[in-house]
């Protein structure tokens, strides 16, 4: 039975929870004018540099595999990973596609809003494509 | 003997070069508001996930070592690591100690600055501390 990790009110607020790989929440931020996927590992760690060895690789091999999910289903010209985390102190991992022709390129897509959402459809769109691509996916 | 990391001309406009680890060229952005250094390892590829896994777990060791390096030896109340490169396509990590007083707290970093420069013994104190803590280390 898969037991929820407890998000802060700041992601949830920002995000749709789509599900989890392993031990880490995978969220869809609600700007649709990026395509932009958020990790949340289940720890109590703040920095990347404090996680165990083993859980920096694995959350590094899911940094990977959403890397490769957003250039072949989604219209991407670069990648940008980054934790973060001024704000939002629970620690969690942007991995984003951007497009030449996104509406903040080339600057950082943090501190924009474009005002595009979702609808449902498409949120449930994003989350059968995780399910159809990477194995260990778990939908929320 | 060392051969030397090709780098990219706006990155090697924006920042001091201090030496490598490994094969990872180590930067000094030259904006002094904040505690920013950079790695640029030694590679073709753009992408993160497009570094083979050994290559990908020494620049995660690296990014590591810089962290807690800053930690310890920098005021930083909160770090932030990103690889984004939507201006310069070669591959770079961003690994930045952050304080709650730094001019632009809690926006992030990219596109601000501040006007202030590191001296040049300040430089060379940065290149020490390297020296002196990071035992791979080899100053350029």
């Amino acid at each position: 039975m898969m037991t929820e990790i407890k998000l802060d009110e700041r992601l949830q607020n920002d995000c749709h929870v789509l599900g989890r790989i392993g031990r880490s929440a995978v969220l869809l931020h609600r700007n649709a004018g990026i395509a932009w996927f958020i990790l949340v590992p289940e720890t109590d760690c703040v920095e990347l540099v404090d996680l165990p060895s083993d859980q920096q690789a694995r959350l590094l091999d899911n940094i990977n595999r959403l890397s490769q999910l957003l250039r072949e289903h989604f219209d991407v010209d670069k990648l940008n990973v980054a934790a973060i985390g001024n704000i939002v102190s629970q620690l969690h991992v942007h991995v984003i596609g951007r497009n030449h022709h996104d509406y903040c390129w080339p600057d950082p897509v943090w501190g924009t809003s474009c005002g595009d959402v979702y609808s449902d459809d498409e949120v449930v769109r994003v989350q059968q494509l995780l399910i159809a691509t990477i194995e260990e996916f778990v939908a929320a």
